[in-house]
């Protein structure tokens, strides 16, 4: 990009990242398509909770970076959010839930022995993309938060009707993402809009948000070779 | 130190460290005797705004280093209490409103005019440390909050006494440390008590200790240099 894009403009260029998004790999296209087995969808549960419990650190590292305030302020929730206030709260627990729904034990998820090096690689360059660079290159990375509602709703309805053999309850993080990922996206676009406001940091935000694409995409890719029997 | 010291002996040589905290530095003995100057005070108070704000960027760090969540539960508190929960709340505001007590606009406390280059240097060194050494050893560095409690009310005291020209209201900070120090030592104390059981890492949180002591013994020489005339 060379010229500077209105803040609408450049909302949009992110948004049109939707077609990058992991919702389109294969992978989850069968999941949410109904065809994914029971190894599939325990090997997904499994590696995925590494994404899940990196996620207060990524955070944890966004508010180290940011010198705002106002920011830090709302951007804290996001951490409370995950690791909950008690015992037994926040995303992270809920996932372990969801493993539990999907018959793995709580044990073999927390000690990784189900990760896959590819899994762990593309997730900890998220952490490490948001441990060095510019807090609001970071921030960006956050925005595939704004496709996770439509992916959440997809997904809910099709565990319920195709995976009858997982425990609606075990479903619970799905249903809070519904809520809480517009309000994290709304603010992380609020933000985007504000500091990226010449042609170089548009073009480092869409760049981050491109390569957050490339994890989740990349998580996929490593499952489907790990699981994938078609 | 070679041998294994149990978690109260380990607690001791931690508490021991006392005498290396920057209260008994010259340019803060005298301000706990009433002897400073309005240009020191307001110097002290303007330099030591860039470690308050700095606060929960190291605290950002831990959260993101620390892989317990039990631990980032009743950490995340120190970020809440620092930046506050809404406009006008938090130990940052109340360190602007006492600037304002003692004759400094936020707008000169904010924009870092006063800083000196050795106050920031030491700040700037402190949350590196938090950034780059293992989360045990950021904790261990925070545990000067042990000393917290008797300089507070020490230095409330002092102000209080000698330095009537400063509206008490301002002094709402110190108040506030008062209860939150303690409570923040006994959690960073319980996990370096936890944690370091070997004679390698107890040595790394002792040396913690003493690296965050000398932080904050230089953020005052260099005051000293900058605002002392005696």
């Amino acid at each position: 990009m060379t010229v500077v894009l209105t803040p609408d403009e450049l909302e949009e260029t992110l948004r049109a990242h939707a077609k990058q998004y992991h919702s389109e790999h294969p992978f989850h296209r069968r999941m949410n398509d109904g065809e994914s087995s029971r190894e599939e969808i325990r090997g997904w549960v499994a590696n995925r909770f590494y994404y899940q419990v990196n996620i207060p650190r990524k955070d944890g590292a966004i508010l180290s970076s940011c010198p705002d305030r106002e920011v830090r302020r709302r951007w804290v929730q996001r951490v409370i959010d995950h690791d909950g206030t008690t015992e037994g709260t926040g995303g992270i627990e809920s996932w372990l839930r969801l493993s539990e729904a999907v018959g793995l034990t709580r044990a073999e998820v927390e000690d990784s022995r189900h990760l896959l090096p590819g899994v762990r690689f593309a997730v900890d360059a998220y952490v490490t993309f948001t441990r060095t660079k510019p807090w609001v290159e970071a921030v960006a990375s956050s925005l595939t938060e704004l496709f996770a509602p439509n992916l959440m709703a997809n997904r809910l309805a099709a565990f319920e009707r195709y995976y009858t053999w997982i425990d609606p309850e075990g479903l619970a993080y799905f249903r809070s993402r519904l809520t809480q990922a517009p309000r994290d996206s709304e603010h992380g676009l609020e933000i985007v809009r504000k500091h990226c406001v010449t042609p170089e940091t548009q073009a480092a935000a869409v760049a981050a948000l491109s390569f957050k694409c490339d994890v989740l995409w990349s998580m996929l890719d490593a499952m489907e070779q790990g699981y994938g029997h078609h």
